[in-house]
Formats: structure tokens, sequence, C-alpha cells
């Protein structure tokens, strides 16, 4: 760069806010963690062969260290390019640290001004479904093997018993019992009918596990046949991915994030990346308006204290973005309705799947229903 | 489905193979787990509750249980609808729980056979580079600050000197400093010149971190300005964007694999995916000709058995792809290059960076070069 471009470049960043991310350091190495991440997120060079003033504007900044947490700032123009390049300026390499967890993320207004975020949020989809207070309800259609008839009857069923969202299992892709767009026509019609029949405003979303060079035109057909949401799976298709499908003006509907390949991100209590971080902010920077995580006491390991950071980081500020719902599932019963709802509040979509197949399916969807519509009286 | 329907598939099943993980259990629950994994991975579903023949046809088998490790076999139908649902299948839910690590992989040849896979491997970047037994020679373009025509100038150097592989350091992303299109288009050119002035026949690979709705245009546009492969970031763009970009007739060029994003599926030693299966078998699936690992001993965690793990499985039996390289990087020096070709033998890219620019670029890069091309002597 000649001195003067690297002078206008200097002058145009210096009253820039900063990228900021907080990182848990285990084994008592702060100090160097904070100094290799400073490099390794940036110019990944020796810094003392680097121009003084490349040292002085591109390499992190260490903001604060204590015993166990480090404070590192960046430049916001490092991570030029969209949520890609920002994704890999927080966790890129680091990931490949050991003992290092990204705990915190402070995205400057210079970034998420140009971020679109969740087009719907909680008031969105309160008004959506005409749900001023309530929590929303979602389910999943299930098993895999079930025709698209049978799932489209499945699908009637709970949206006559007044269900908000029915989503497919995230595990129905092209499957031979049930292909892609035969399963998405027949189940969009159907609770189109059933909402024409009853008065219901169910919407169904239809599990975007498409491959890569796919994903928009299956979006594109799914909305096309009458899906009203998108359930996407940002752990294999990539959260800018997520971000593309809630970005386009075309499809404009309610973006269903489902944690599928995600779960080494957070596991490791000693890396990784923070609970509410990854399922709160990461999944509302990239246009999340239902954030799908594994509740505690459920089939998976999530801890209470895990899923209440999810649901706080959900819903705390973050730039001109709307706030999200948090969705607790796995293996939710009926009867733990109202803990849940006590736990996280109002502003939840609840997720119950199997567990209405366990007798009578239209008479446990009609009666969990009436259990959500009612948690106020 | 019904009875006709449901008979067909079982007639098409019966002699299908099978998909195949082998995932290794602690804490003792390993039988449940097992189980656990056949349900989840498949209907998601109270398996009482599911007709018999899903039960018989979709839910996993458990075929081995030892105290330590589970393997699980799956109706490769399961799987269908490409690379997404193949690894939703082998890692999605599986991956929130707890103690679970993914070890092995066998592809049945139903599945393998409609993957391209790799389009180069091993054989087709020796012929491209006319390396007959000699390891390939990678580095990186940095720091992150450099304009482009300092890019362009470095990159001149390095193919002079006789660097096979010249790619953007992979957080060289659409910053003010080069953005993405400039910064391509005079590197490009640049390694062109080089090639035609001395004869070399390095390429240049450029940084895919790009948005998902953009990947493919900047992978078409950096190709028309004279990139010969691409750096792609799976741990971001999702493995199937990879693969869509690997199996692109008109791209045609090499896919190099980048760790960022991907530590914390391999890091947790009781959680996450064998080091070898991310690196090495997941990569191949995913169309990568090179994959780059943090080396041993370098700025990075990873131990001397877990690169010799993924250097085993870039090269091992996998159906009918390819063998590709390992490229172990991370803060290597000149000095280790023969042992690193002692390590992983002479199929190996080997990636130095900074280290080249301590002193004179020209000058270390062609000792490196020297020496790679004398390795036998």
């Amino acid at each position: 760069m000649n001195d003067e471009a690297s002078t206008s470049c200097r002058a145009a960043l210096r009253d820039a806010d900063r990228l900021v991310a907080t990182y848990r350091v285990s084994g008592g190495h702060a100090a160097a963690v904070a100094e290799a991440i400073c490099v390794e997120q940036t110019i990944e060079f020796p810094a003392d062969l680097a121009p003084q003033w490349i040292r002085d504007e591109i390499v992190g900044v260490v903001e604060l260290i204590t015993s166990e947490e480090v404070t590192v700032s960046f430049n916001p123009a490092v991570a030029g390019g969209g949520l890609v390049q920002l994704l890999n300026v927080l966790w890129g390499n680091v990931s490949l640290f050991d003992g290092v967890r990204l705990v915190g993320i402070e995205v400057p207004p210079s970034i998420s001004s140009a971020m679109r975020g969740p087009r719907f949020g909680i008031d969105g989809l309160r008004a959506r479904f005409d749900a001023t207070t309530r929590p929303l309800l979602m389910t999943a259609l299930k098993p895999m093997g079930r025709s698209p008839a049978e799932l489209a009857e499945m699908a009637a069923t709970l949206a006559m018993a007044g269900f908000d969202i029915i989503k497919d299992d995230h595990g129905l892709a092209d499957q031979p019992w049930a292909p892609r767009r035969e399963r998405m026509a027949a189940v969009a019609a159907a609770v189109h009918t059933a909402n024409a029949r009853s008065g219901s405003a169910a919407i169904y979303s239809p599990s975007l596990n498409s491959p890569a060079d796919r994903i928009l035109a299956d979006a594109r057909e799914a909305v096309e046949l009458g899906a009203g949401a998108l359930l996407v799976l940002p752990g294999l298709c990539g959260f800018d991915a997520m971000r593309a499908l809630a970005d386009d003006d075309e499809l404009a509907v309610p973006i269903i994030s489902h944690p599928a390949f995600l779960g080494a991100h957070v596991i490791h209590p000693e890396h990784g990346i923070r609970h509410g971080v990854l399922f709160g902010t990461v999944a509302r920077l990239a246009g999340a308006d239902i954030s799908i995580f594994p509740n505690y006491g459920g089939r998976f390991s999530f801890a209470p204290q895990q899923c209440a950071d999810i649901g706080a980081l959900c819903r705390s500020p973050l730039g001109q973005l709307p706030p999200i719902w948090p969705s607790p599932g796995g293996g939710m019963t009926i009867q733990r309705m109202p803990e849940i709802v006590q736990f996280y509040g109002c502003d939840v979509v609840l997720l119950v799947g199997g567990a209405l197949h366990r007798g009578d399916l239209g008479h446990n969807a009609r009666r969990l229903v009436d259990l959500v519509h009612h948690l106020d009286d």
C-alpha cells in the first residue's frame, strides 16, 4: 500500500467502532493466548515482520486480561465481506486452539447496521399468529418412512388442533418414502385446507437439508408450494446460507434454526462457543427468527443454566436486530409445558414432537393447544 | 404408505448395502447410546409407536457393541438427498450427545458411486505439476493489509521461486485494503506472468470465504481471472458447498480445504469427530483435493498421532474416490520440512507461510524449493 492510501485508510478507521470478542482461557496462559488471538485472527504473520501501520490498525488489540478471560477488539474492516468473514475473525483459527472458548461478542454498529437480521423476531411472529402474549406451539412431522399423504394427514390434524408451526422432522430430506417436492406439496396443501376449514392459522415449515447448490431453489419451491416458514440446519449448510435465506425478499418467511451438527461447538466446557452466543447471538446475526436447541431434562445434555443463557441471548440487545424466539425441544412432553414456560417466560416456542403421538394425536394436540391458550387462567 | 409401495420399498432395500458408523462412547452406557443413535438419527420417534416396517427398515441397526465402541448401520436410503443428509445421519443430532465421538464411517457403494469426490486427488495434481514423486509446495499470501499490488508482487516472487500453489491467507476476504476482485485479478495476472517468464507452473488459489449466495459466482470469477485452484472453508460454508464447487464442471479446478471454524469438532477427546474422519474421509467425500490441518509442533494443538491419522485417511480406500493430499501447516518452518516429509511420506503438500518472510522472501523460497526438489539426493 502506498503512503497516501495508507494514510486514508488510517483516517477512515481512526473513528471506527470496534468488533469485540471475549474468550475464556483455561490453563493459565491468558496473556499469551490473547496475543496469539490478536495475530492469528488477522495477519497470521510474525508481528515483528509486519509494517507498523498494519501492526497498529489490523492486528487485534488486547483490551482486558483477567486470570480466566481475555477481551480482544478488532478493526471492523477486518471482518469485511459479510457474516462468513465475521465468524472467521471471531472463531476461525482460534477454534483450533485447545482450552479457548468464545464467551462474548459485541458487534459494532458499522457491522450490525449492514445486517438485516431476523425478519420477524418476537413481535413479527406474534403479529403473524395473532398471539399477543402466549407462547407459540411447534411440532414436527414424523417418523421418517411415512408417505407424503400420511404426513399431510398428520399435518392437517395438527393444524386443526391449533398448532402454530408444523415443521418437518429435520431428517426428512429427499428419501424414497417421501421425496422432498411431493412431501412439501402434499403437506402445504393439507395445512392450507385445514386452516380454511377450521379457521386455524398454522404454517408449514419444510426442512431445508438440501444440497448447497439447490437450497435456494428448494426454498423458493417450498414457498411457492405454500410453505410458511423454513427449517434451516446451519451446522450443515453454514450460518451464512441461513442468513442468505433470511435476507431473500422473495422468500420473506420466518427462519427456524435447527441445532443438528452444532453440538461440538458448545459441549466441551473449556472449548468452543458459549451456548447463548451460538444459539442466541450467532443465530440472530444469521437471521433466525426461532432458534431450536435441546432443552434441559430431555433426550440431550444441555444444563438448565446453559438453556437460560440461550433464552437470554435470544432476547438481549444486539444492534438494531430484534429479539428472537428460543425453542427448547428434544423429547419434551405435554406435562412439562407449564414448567418450561415458567423457566423461559412466554416469549418461547414450545416444541413437542413424538410425545403427541402416544394415544390419539388430535386429542393430545388439542389438549396442549388448550393448555397454552389458557396459561394465564 | 400403502402396502404395495411398502412392499416394493422393502424389496428394493433388502439387497442394499448399509451405511456404517462407529462411535466411541465414554461413561459406560454404550448399549443405551447405541439404541438411542439408531432412533435419533432416523425416526426421532418412540420406536414402539412406529409401524413395524419402519422399525425394520428405517431405524438404525446396532451391529456391534464393545465396552467403548458401538457400530451402527443405516439403510442408505435414509441418507437420501446428498452429502448434507449423509452428514446429518452420521452426526446431526448425535453431535448433541455428550461423550460420543464419531470414529469411523463406511460409505456403501450405493452412496459413494453417486459422488464425484475429489476431481484431481494425488495423481491428478502430480500430473498437473509434473511432480512424479516429490511433495508439493504451497504458501500463503500475507499479511492482511497488503494491497493487491503488493500481494501480486509477493506472488510473482513465490511463483518464480518454484512454488506449486500460492494461496490467499484464509482471512483475506473483501477488506478495504485488498477487495476480493482486485486482489484476485492482480495476483492471478502476476502468477501467469511469472510462469511465462520463468517457466514455472505455479497456480493461484484465492480464499473463497464468500457469502453463501455469492460463493459460486466468486469462484467463477476467480477462475475467469486466472485462478488455478480454490481455497474453501467448509467449517464456515458447509461441507456441501465445497462439494458443489468441486463438482462444478465449469470450474474444474483443484479444491483446497481449510480448517477454520472446524476445531471444535475434533478437539474434545471424548466428543466430536475423529481427526482422520473429519479432515480425511469427510473432506474427501466433499471433494477436497488437498486437506489443510494444523501440524503437530506448530502454532496449534494437534498431536502427532492425530496428524498421522489424517494422513492415513486422506489416502486409505474410500469407494472409487481417489486419495488426496494431506497438508500440515500452521507455523511450519523451512528447517522442519525434511522431518515432515519423513513423517507423512512424499504424498504431502508442504505449507510454509510466514517463516518464508524472515529475511529475503525470494531467497528463502528458492532454498525451500531446492530442498524439496532434491529430497531424494
